[in-house]
């Protein structure tokens, strides 16, 4: 029998994709024909009350309404099925719906409450969505290849099986590029993913579908993945919360990837979410499993949110926020300088707020050792899994490897040298984060340390479809390995957001990014703006406490996302 | 100027080393022309009362003297540079000692001590003996090799930066062999150093200078470093306490070795003590400073000694031991199955003990893939590093590095490879350990897990010299990355440890060792037996809690060590 050729493998996937939404009861409502560019509000008009209701509500409080009874898991799983239905028609976000899987599981779930009066585990009835590349059981994992859509997961990836403990329903899989490393989600599979608020956007990558989905409210917690931004980009683009952890935190057995074996940049799994508490519920109930005894990589840190991490006398918080306006290779757009300006400008008003100014240690270099440590076989893997279908290059495929001077087939030697250097660069800015603003106590400690980082996520607004080609914002933080935290603050306003004429670009990458914007912000119209908060490494908790007092303070996002 | 030959470099090397000893004041003691196997007891009869008083107590107590101005640091490190001095002569196990600035620091802590009336911290006046590769600021840093005679120290390593602000004195470094990856310890440099018990026999590696020295009560508390079984065959060789712990625990900046930028075992830094409680005091001083502060590669978990790690009703102790006998690749010669066995009897005698059998998993497949990832470069760096003076190969050089069958020069691909095969063998090994015994609880947690599992530290007592080729029951540990903690148990035995005709050997390694017990006994008198006590990753704590709980019980050691 001869090998299918790649349109026949795409042609079948989306079939396959296509089937299993036809099977959501009561029936996915079609769209309109004629589409604005922000399709946000459209499930609105298309779903019932109660189902708009259920879907915009955010998952701590889901949770808390299917514990105590006033919504049967049933009912919460149809709602989301039925808008993740018409999240696909409108940012071909889906891989496939599970609506069959998901019934049952709710119908269990349904007896149980029924007679025990109480939930099964703390996630009782939460639906979530899943990233395609992780792994579920009988299901396809193609990671973006048409090579790969064969490939079936043996079992449900270890994560996944926490979170089933814990009583969730899974419901929906969700796009990803091809190969998993752009900052847009493209594939020869299955098209691409496009922005919830502006469909000549994309929505991000690699995690896009979620970022689509999540935004288009089609799931209000998902699980996405990160080496370089993959969970930042598509938060930060449609107005999410999105959380790369530290490494080995999280558990990652069972997906499906390039690069099994690369242990120079950890790839890690985390959760994207319309609420911070939804990012924070994720990571409590992962690690209250403890993890680290099945996937020995993981380290036995608990989820530490018992005590505070913001030192202050008295008991009242304090906390200084280091402000990272540019990182000196590419400037930010206009509209992303505005948003933390306005954020500054709040914070310096609070009492127990510090803020200091971050001076970026040579990320240009950080950019060299991690793009060098990507692909140290030279790309090869991702270039024989494209090629044996015969399928073509998605651009970002091609900037990424074939644009990309630093891929090379890596000697040992030079992977050692690669290695070196990037310890040597994170001993630097560990250094660098110690002096920033600090004195040497009485009892030798260092005193006065600044406990976040707030900076932008990318150097724009989500960007049209195969422009986004600056990755430094995201993962510079990944070469640190510092958890870092993407939350929505508002949205450009072309009001306000001007062109700049005067600027002089530093390089050619900050010239590319540049014209962006100058040649038509029009068309970044009604994108979502969010910024990131950043820790030191294994300060995760840190990080989400940091952020929940910020917004206490100042009340963010300052725009409405639903 | 022509390179001096490598024979000139080893004699200007031991030059340094008589001379630094010759400025020892007052002047180190000649030892006898005549000397005996066990060369244990002749210091004793060198020095002051005193001095055999000051050297032969236990760090803990010592520091407490200390802090009590009951000596001053003046009084005790004198005494130790000259029994350092005498051990040199008796076992060849210092590169060199260090009186100049030991007085110096001395004299400071004595007037810091005398002006304040207080010590200068925890460890005030406590002299450290340090393996010679972690670097000191000036002074040679070789790692055993002749080449690298003239690499200096840039800087004192991270972890004796913490040790000096704790109030330490340095005053001795100490032999290490050709390349760092013997189990003994000899080098070109310096020749053999040997075991102070049984002369014949060597004192095991690479940290054999400490094990020697410290075995020689020339110290009380010293620096290895362990990446498949350094720390704990010098002191399990010894006679003393010695624990490899957890990786990116105890910071290894500063220090010089090969395969630098190599991550798949990882080497660790640790120590070795004549007392449980020294291990437990240099882990807590280390970790409470906050090292991954400075040294991002480390995780931030604090030593945790605050709460019982062993869980019992009522606040009572209970304690789950797994007992291993045998690797099943290498049986252990006849002593150390006695001394297994008497303490497994004592063991069952003791309420809240409970012990099981552990059945070892592929002991073999763990070396293959750990000697597979120890010289990636195919042990380019070390065959350079040791030709580049001509001096010869080591016996055991040869032995680890050409007649190696797992050493090649690996390409990406096989780094990955056997990257993914050590995962493989960690998760397999950690569900062998949640299976072990356990029942899963009301609350789904597996209850009645074992703690830590007691084991040899390897397949006989210290062998003669250029014999210590099985190093499965220390790299099992590393390769797998737990804790593991050497105790001394007792001393073969000749009365009631005899040879085996009846066994046939399982293999040809299992062959080599057996006729190293079968062919001669007797030249194994009076060694010191060892165990060790091994627990979960990242449970370090756990294992030195177990240890004492055990000791309290038992009363061990069994024999007189000193």
């Amino acid at each position: 029998m001869s090998k299918p050729s790649w349109q026949k493998v795409a042609k079948t996937a989306k079939e396959y994709r296509d089937a299993s939404i036809h099977r959501v009861d009561p029936p996915v409502p079609e769209v309109p024909a004629q589409l604005p560019l922000d399709r946000t509000e459209i499930p609105k008009y298309l779903l019932t009350t109660e189902e708009v209701l259920i879907t915009e509500t955010q998952p701590e409080e889901l949770v808390a309404s299917l514990a105590a009874g006033q919504y049967t898991s049933t009912t919460v799983i149809t709602a989301f099925l039925r808008r993740a239905g018409i999240a696909q028609a409108l940012t071909n976000c889906i891989t496939e719906l599970l609506p069959e899987r998901a019934i049952v599981r709710a119908k269990l779930l349904d007896e149980y409450y029924k007679e025990h009066r109480k939930p099964i585990g703390p996630l009782h009835g939460l639906p979530i969505s899943v990233k395609e590349h992780i792994g579920m059981k009988g299901l396809t994992l193609n990671a973006g290849f048409i090579s790969w859509w064969d490939i079936r997961g043996e079992g449900d990836a270890h994560v996944l099986k926490i979170l089933w403990n814990a009583g969730c329903v899974f419901y929906a899989r969700t796009t990803e590029p091809q190969t998993l490393m752009h900052l847009e989600t493209s594939s020869n599979l299955y098209g691409a993913t496009t922005n919830p608020f502006n469909s000549r956007l994309t929505s991000g990558g690699s995690s896009g579908g979620e970022g689509a989905l999540i935004g288009m409210r089609g799931s209000c917690l998902g699980l996405g993945t990160d080496i370089g931004g993959s969970i930042r980009s598509p938060a930060a683009n449609c107005g999410l919360y999105g959380l790369r952890p530290s490494s080995y935190r999280i558990p990652v057995e069972g997906w499906s990837a390039t690069m099994g074996g690369q242990e120079q940049v950890v790839a890690v799994l985390g959760p994207l979410s319309t609420s911070l508490d939804g990012v924070k519920m994720f990571m409590k109930t992962v690690i209250s499993a403890k993890p680290w005894l099945k996937e020995p990589s993981l380290i036995p840190i608990p989820w530490r949110d018992q005590e505070s991490w913001l030192g202050g006398s008295s008991g009242r918080k304090k906390i200084k926020i280091a402000v990272m306006w540019n990182d000196r290779v590419v400037r930010p757009h206009p509209p992303i300088i505005r948003a933390l300006l306005e954020v500054v400008e709040k914070l310096r008003e609070i009492e127990g707020v510090e803020l200091v100014e971050w001076e970026p240690h040579a990320h240009d270099e950080a950019w060299e050792i991690i793009s060098s440590l990507y692909f140290s076989d030279g790309a090869q893997e991702e270039s024989d899994a494209i090629e044996a279908s015969g399928e073509p290059w998605r651009p970002l495929s091609t900037f990424i490897i074939k644009e990309n001077p630093n891929v090379k087939k890596l000697s040992v030697d030079d992977i050692w040298h690669w290695t070196q250097r990037r310890e040597a660069y994170r001993s630097a800015y560990a250094k660098i984060w110690n002096d920033t603003g600090t004195s040497v106590g009485d009892t030798g400690e260092l005193e006065g340390m600044v406990d976040v980082i707030l900076c932008p996520v990318g150097p724009g607004a989500a960007p049209p479809l195969d422009c986004a080609r600056y990755w430094g914002y995201t993962s510079q933080w990944n070469i640190l390995d510092y958890p870092a935290l993407v939350f929505p603050v508002t949205k450009v306003d072309l009001g306000v957001d001007r062109v700049d004429s005067d600027y002089n670009p530093m390089n050619e990458k900050d010239e590319y990014n540049h014209e962006l914007w100058q040649s038509g912000p029009e068309k970044y119209e009604g994108a979502p703006i969010s910024l990131q908060l950043v820790g030191r490494r294994y300060e995760d908790e840190k990080v989400v406490e940091s952020l929940e007092f910020i917004k206490a303070k100042i009340g963010l996002p300052f725009a409405n996302f639903v």
